[in-house]
């Protein structure tokens, strides 16, 4: 893997199987559609990458480092916390738009439990994204008085908000009739976006919610 | 499948298959230890439910419409908009612990896309709580001004806010060094809730935002 020759196929196999599986919105492609758009020998996937599944953790980690590059870019960026949080989720939302096999590969790896997979996930993206929200949530705090989180559970709640559409998307299609376009996308960005900045914000204070003060919560069960 | 017997069989079959998953926290088991569990001959699980996904379905099926029961007496219960949503979100995140093969095989499924798999997951479960939200976002919006989100999309917002980090289970245990246990989940949930409830009333008015109004969105980049 070190020598020169050898990188620049690597790099061909990680492109030509991204450029595969963005045409195929996620869906898979065999080594052999690969090395064939790659113009490579077969072999080379074992040489390079051990295996299909090597040469996809490594299609996997070269997407989420981009996501991650995004999120650092976004950390200098001369913005309101509340702008960049903004900015972020509908990154995210539209990032499993345009790299559709994100989703689809990240929870494959997931739901298989393999530790090497789960490690290259956390450390090309889950604790650089963890660490960008903690000091997102202090910055907003400090700011604009948002609410303590935990940035951990941040973590999970905000990526999980922007990605079961995606990942359930059999359902919004076959149970919705709806389909995942670039309109859809964009609503959806923009709701979540909504949801997680009055999020952060929390609720107004009861004396604003008129109805509340007359059934309080916990007082009815 | 229409005699008592075979019901009688069938009953078994399910609630041995859900015991053993139960016990093992969503990992799998056998068709032949499903079947000594349940006292049954292993010919029953084809006869039953055609094979062993079609149980594993059945399983799943049985389980999203508890959830679902749960909903409508929420949906029946006297309590504000905010309470009932509170709740609803609560009760999803602890769901996935008690029943802990829920998430799991509700993203195999949703992963291999299966047509009648995705259509019972649809009708067991998707489109009642899309419904619920419905209702839910209007009385919240006649009652308490929220804003106005599509309930479908917001569907896929809530649930996965709630699901991410049980299906990611790895990535928190592995990349974060945390467990999921009671408390971990209680924590999560009053955050999730939080981070909704603020979400369905929206930003506060950008006057109580003081640093906004010197760098509006949209004017740094």
């Amino acid at each position: 893997m070190s020598s020169r020759p050898a990188n620049q196929t690597a790099d061909k196999l990680l492109q030509a199987a991204h450029d595969l599986l963005v045409e195929r919105s996620g869906q898979s492609a065999s080594v052999s559609e690969i090395c064939a758009r790659a113009e490579v020998n077969v072999a080379m996937v074992k040489y390079c990458f051990g295996s299909k599944d090597g040469l996809l953790d490594a299609v996997l980690e070269r997407a989420l480092r981009q996501l991650t590059g995004e999120l650092q870019r976004l950390a200098g960026a001369d913005l309101t916390p509340e702008s960049k949080l903004r900015r972020h989720v509908a990154e995210v939302a539209r990032n499993y738009v345009r790299v559709p096999y994100v989703n689809r590969l990240m929870n494959e790896r997931l739901l298989a439990a393999e530790p090497d997979a789960v490690d290259q996930i956390s450390a090309s993206f889950a604790v650089p994204a963890r660490d960008w929200y903690a000091q997102l949530l202090a910055d907003g705090r400090a700011a604009d008085g948002w609410r303590s989180f935990d940035p951990t559970l941040f973590f999970f709640a905000v990526i999980g908000l922007c990605e079961f559409l995606f990942s359930a998307r059999p359902l919004l299609e076959r149970g919705f009739g709806e389909s995942i376009d670039g309109d859809l996308v964009e609503r959806f960005s923009t709701q979540i976006a909504e949801l997680v900045i009055g999020g952060v914000h929390g609720p107004p204070p009861p004396a604003i919610v008129a109805t509340d003060s007359c059934d309080p919560e916990g007082a009815a069960r």
